[in-house]
């Protein structure tokens, strides 16, 4: 078993030195669907595309007064929970935060401090809620970005809008998709680990429950701290119109760091 | 390590459930270079296509009368064996065939049965011996492929011409390109095995010989048979100008079956 760990150990390390990049490189546009496919799709790498999304008009436009003016009535889903930490582990349970509805001036009041509620708010779904829930937004973006589209050869399953506050973490995880990520407001941190570093991570089922903010005491996650070698680690924020890619399988964790939050379409 | 063992043998059948196919699929006309990309080169999947080079003049021109005329006099390298097994663990040596050069003309006189030699013939060069040892033929098929040098954003390393007799054989081995493989004349059976089988390949470090057919007596290569479940048979026949595509790290063996042998541009 030793033999096997010690392989692992240098699987992950070649893949380092062999096609992963110690950075996220940054394209400095658009790519052409075929190259992009080839380039980064297929080995399954991360990029930060500059100017893909510079001219959304989403990039002026989304200050709270204007969200306010246009979707502030809106009732939408919000994520709750005790310390930002949503689908967290907390001693040995999987916790899922509570699903608050209210409007969408109420989700600012408080990402703005002028209302103090218990808890941390993050409007994090995942069911294509830009264009279910907010459709009045999406002039200020685009619908699909078209290279991409034309990449996969299909639309998008899904684009969301996220909003939320500095404290808001989006816990490590792996998705089975290929992901856009176009920071419109604030900044976005992230961890990132390949799939060659699935053997380091520690991964346990756990039993799953909800957390609910409004009715009980908060309480304090013990959020697992993943601390490998090789993680990479990267910042987006709105300058230049940057797009970020995420592809499958790839486990990331984040973390926003703006006062205002962070506003994001993907 | 029994859970390693079985853990691997789980890996290998679900990826035989989950995206590899369990005969090799056609399809039926070249496709455009960005759904192949999507659909084959990326996922690692081969394809047969057909279509792909009924236009190309070798299928209707390429006789033994033609090639004699065309490149009869040409002095080519020769791999020659004494059963047909180049490339072959024989004992505890892993066993390269024995080069010899010759015209063209003597090559086809082997295959065609008017001369008998010792051993067996394999014209079977992967250093792009069409292009330089036999240009009088290119005209006769392209250069390349265009819609697989469009997906892969590059012309061809290598465009090697091969003809061998029936009896020769191709040992179990893999690749670090992607090929694709032209069948002009003859048959040719291939026998697959995906990456994900990799676990259950017998593969060891040997000695590497040279035999030397024309200077001693021949030997019997005691030629490892790999018999697995999960490996894929597939002939692939000059009718109706199908084109074969065989992706890096796909473990194969072929071996020829028609009189005349085959005749391959790749």
């Amino acid at each position: 078993m030793e033999s096997v760990k010690k392989r692992l150990t240098e699987f992950s390390l070649e893949a380092h030195d062999l096609y992963l990049n110690q950075s996220v490189p940054y394209l400095e546009e658009p790519p052409d669907p075929l190259q992009f496919y080839r380039d980064w799709i297929g080995p399954n790498k991360p990029c930060i595309i500059r100017n893909a999304i510079s001219h959304w008009p989403a990039l002026s436009r989304w200050t709270p007064e204007y969200l306010r003016e246009k979707v502030g009535s809106k009732v939408i889903s919000v994520a709750v929970t005790p310390n930002g930490y949503a689908d967290a582990v907390s001693g040995d349970r999987f916790v899922m935060p509570e699903e608050r509805r209210m409007s969408f001036s109420s989700v600012l009041d408080v990402i703005e401090g002028k209302v103090q509620v218990s808890g941390v708010l993050y409007v994090q779904k995942q069911c294509s809620n830009l264009l279910d829930e907010l459709p009045e937004l999406t002039d200020d973006v685009e619908p699909h970005v078209s290279w991409m589209s034309a990449a996969l050869g299909k639309l998008p399953d899904a684009v969301n809008f996220w909003l939320g506050e500095a404290s808001a973490v989006t816990s490590m995880h792996k998705d089975h998709y290929e992901n856009l990520f176009c920071v419109i407001s604030g900044e976005k941190n992230f961890i990132l680990l390949p799939p060659t570093d699935r053997p380091f991570i520690p991964y346990v089922t756990r039993v799953t429950c909800v957390c609910q903010v409004s009715i009980s005491r908060p309480f304090t996650a013990n959020v697992t701290t993943v601390s490998l070698r090789s993680s990479t680690r990267v910042t987006l924020r709105r300058s230049r119109g940057s797009l970020w890619t995420l592809w499958t399988l790839t486990w990331t964790g984040t973390r926003s760091t703006r006062e205002l939050g962070h506003c994001t379409v993907a």
